[in-house]
């Protein structure tokens, strides 16, 4: 739907609220997809979205209610008992179920489990409320399909008839022994291929990947991207099977994982959108401004060291912004290409000591071009001394912030915290200091 | 596999080829997937690899073609004929067989396509071959199961059976007219539930997204995530079905996006890899870097014109630094909430007075909290006049950084540039010489 046709439709939509024309409200949205209601949704008040629940399908209702952003469903839920809410959970797929309860207040949470239709659905979802939000467990759902290995292909399509009532998404059949061991899949398409008095076991494919609960959900990706699976079964222990993961979820964690990588290289310290608060937008940008500024003081105070220097040479001063911002520069550049190749754990050949070599030479190689650019340009506006210092303080700049750019993010990596940190105001604060001291040094040194 | 298992296998594969020993090659090898032998590959010289392709079945060769890095591929398809490139086609996906002959040289490229098996699918690969990679028709292959709306459920599963031996992945049965006009879907799971009789226009789902062959990769990615599908269809301007759009290519052009991103937001101008040349990586980083120099030189000669005023003042330098790190830290803060909120295409509700009426408050709160506390510091440790023109200045850049910083991205999105960019080098260099300028002039004036 475009922007614009949405934007005339909230608006009869209001007008439709008012006067309760209940024919316009079901018409115009019972056969919109629950994505494109819930962005509706998202922009009418509280009281107008419940009326406007009243009238369409509890299915329906559950799909918009899983597609709510988290901070909206918060709201939207206040306006509903506990066992209208226990209501919606029985139509709502158990992964995401579990995350809506997650967002409510405990009272409400256990009330609506207890308030649940379906017993051993609410069962399942209590299990699956124990599992961290970041791992495996968080983000499978209990909904699948699954054959005997003993079976033919006829029971096979039999129970498959019965289990598919519940299931939305078929994609694969994964096939059991007695005891619920995980041995293989079969997919939808070799079974219709397949003779009805085929055995299961005579057409599973027993290569299939499997992830534990506690597996972290950057594994998950890695192994779903890996070998293009839909869906990837989560086994326990023992290899029983509890649940699967489906790959809309995993595209999800993606695109949230880059949009934090992108907020952690720029400095934001929240999980913030334009839309949030000033307060809340400000305040996850504070944290590292005031560390950018704490560099900048102590770099004010380091300069303040060689206030002689200045005095005689005030010329000095001119380059600090260029010694500054190529330290940055390179160092950003630097982490990023490490950041990159931690991700991709597939360039695992070459050794520690020739990627350290590498960096030196492109280090070594981007210095000297740096270097003489500026000192050529530097003959014909500045001394021929001061050229020199400059020159030489900016090629050891560029081969010390590519040195603190590779290794900052392998040490951040190791001690567990994200190396994407490297690439933001982390190193160029770092940089900024390590510029001035070596230009200051060398500038000491050589006048 | 674990890293320490595939170091292993490799050089006991090493040795096999060496001793011509078949025998360890098929059974280490035959049961693996086609992305597991392409990681070993890749580590193997182009001579080996061909030896162990002529022991392995044909299907699983052109699987781990398919999965070969682009390098990797282009050197190992050298050693083989025209021909036998062909032979591997015939067993590829159309959308891979694409990709890898667009790999190819010209004279390459049209004898496999001439030598090809299968003349129907080679006419398809040639008419894919004139997609723009980075587009809808680039991104489908054309195997996919369809479905007449007339026919019962057991005509349909009947060429399901026909149709699904050269597909891998069924997914979803597209429902067509007798023109090829797409009408809807009907998934297997639904033809598994119904009677035989019935027919596939009483129990078709409708409504389904599209796209042309046109659509940008960025639209297919926002379509395939928000609706949570595994597959999209692509039509041409009548409506004709030509192909489809499955979730794993889908998945790569996210991640592929996100590492784009971060590279340009670190002034890394080529896509390249840790692995890449000394060479390549110097040049991809040298064009930011230069340009950061510029920027420099330009502050130099800048901060140059108040040399009078550093003579009188040489405190004045030492400030530099704080005053470049904040109006970059700010501005690369504030483009990088706007390249989200582009990015989310659904949060447009906020009219631009009001986006505009945050960004101006949230800089407001930020520049008095920096500006505050970096008085307070100076007022111990430098004049009061100094402090009040380094608190001043330091205001003001948190207000025209933020405000270039949320202006730039939305400009380079209008102008079809990446928006990222302005997260980069870019918005650092500009405000550099953006915050020298309000620092300096407003010494200028208060002195």
């Amino acid at each position: 739907m475009s922007a614009e046709l949405t934007l005339e439709l909230i608006d009869q939509l209001k007008e439709a609220v008012e006067t309760r024309d209940k024919r316009f409200i079901i018409g115009a949205l019972q056969n919109e997809h629950a994505v494109d209601i819930a962005e509706i949704l998202d922009n009418l008040d509280t009281d107008s979205c419940k009326y406007i629940f009243t009238l369409l399908p509890d299915q329906l209702c559950a799909d918009v209610l899983s597609q709510l952003e988290d901070d909206t469903r918060r709201d939207f839920l206040k306006v509903f008992s506990s066992k209208e809410i226990a209501h919606f959970m029985d139509y709502t797929d158990s992964d995401d179920a579990a995350d809506i309860l997650n967002g409510q207040p405990v009272k409400v949470r256990e009330e609506a489990l207890a308030l649940m239709n379906h017993r051993e659905k609410s069962n399942q979802i209590i299990d699956l409320l124990h599992y961290e939000d970041d791992c495996a467990g968080g983000l499978m759902a209990t909904e699948l399909v699954k054959a005997n290995i003993n079976w033919s292909v006829k029971q096979c399509i039999e129970e498959i008839r019965r289990q598919a009532e519940r299931v939305e998404k078929v994609l694969t059949v994964y096939v059991v022994d007695d005891t619920e061991i995980l041995l293989g899949r079969v997919s939808l398409k070799k079974l219709i291929l397949s003779h009805d008095d085929t055995l299961v076991k005579d057409i599973y494919s027993r290569k299939i990947p499997t992830v534990q609960t506690y597996y972290e959900e950057e594994q998950v990706v890695e192994i779903m991207q890996k070998y293009d699976m839909e869906a990837l079964p989560v086994v326990n222990v023992q290899g029983r099977l509890l649940g699967r993961i489906t790959i809309d979820d995993v595209i999800d964690v993606i695109t949230e994982q880059a949009e934090l990588d992108r907020q952690i290289m720029s400095g934001i310290s929240e999980d913030i959108e334009a839309d949030d608060s000033v307060w809340m937008l400000s305040r996850a940008r504070l944290p590292w401004l005031i560390i950018g500024m704490i560099g900048g003081l102590l770099g004010a105070r380091f300069i303040g060291f060689f206030e002689e220097d200045l005095t005689l040479v005030p010329a000095m001063a001119f380059f600090i912004p260029l010694i500054t911002a190529t330290g940055g520069n390179v160092g950003i550049q630097s982490s990023t290409i490490v950041v990159q190749a931690l991700a991709n754990s597939s360039t695992m050949m070459l050794s520690t000591y020739q990627r350290l070599l590498k960096v030196i030479l492109v280090a070594v190689l981007n210095g000297v071009v740096i270097a003489s650019l500026v000192f050529c340009f530097n003959l014909f506006f500045a001394n021929f001394h001061l050229a020199l210092v400059v020159s030489v303080a900016l090629f050891s700049v560029v081969m010390l912030a590519s040195l603190t750019g590779t290794i900052t993010p392998i040490i951040l990596d190791k001690i567990n915290i994200n190396p994407a940190l490297a690439s933001g105001p982390f190193i160029t604060t770092t940089n900024d200091l390590l510029g001035l001291a070596i230009y200051f040094s060398v500038a000491h040194l050589l006048f």
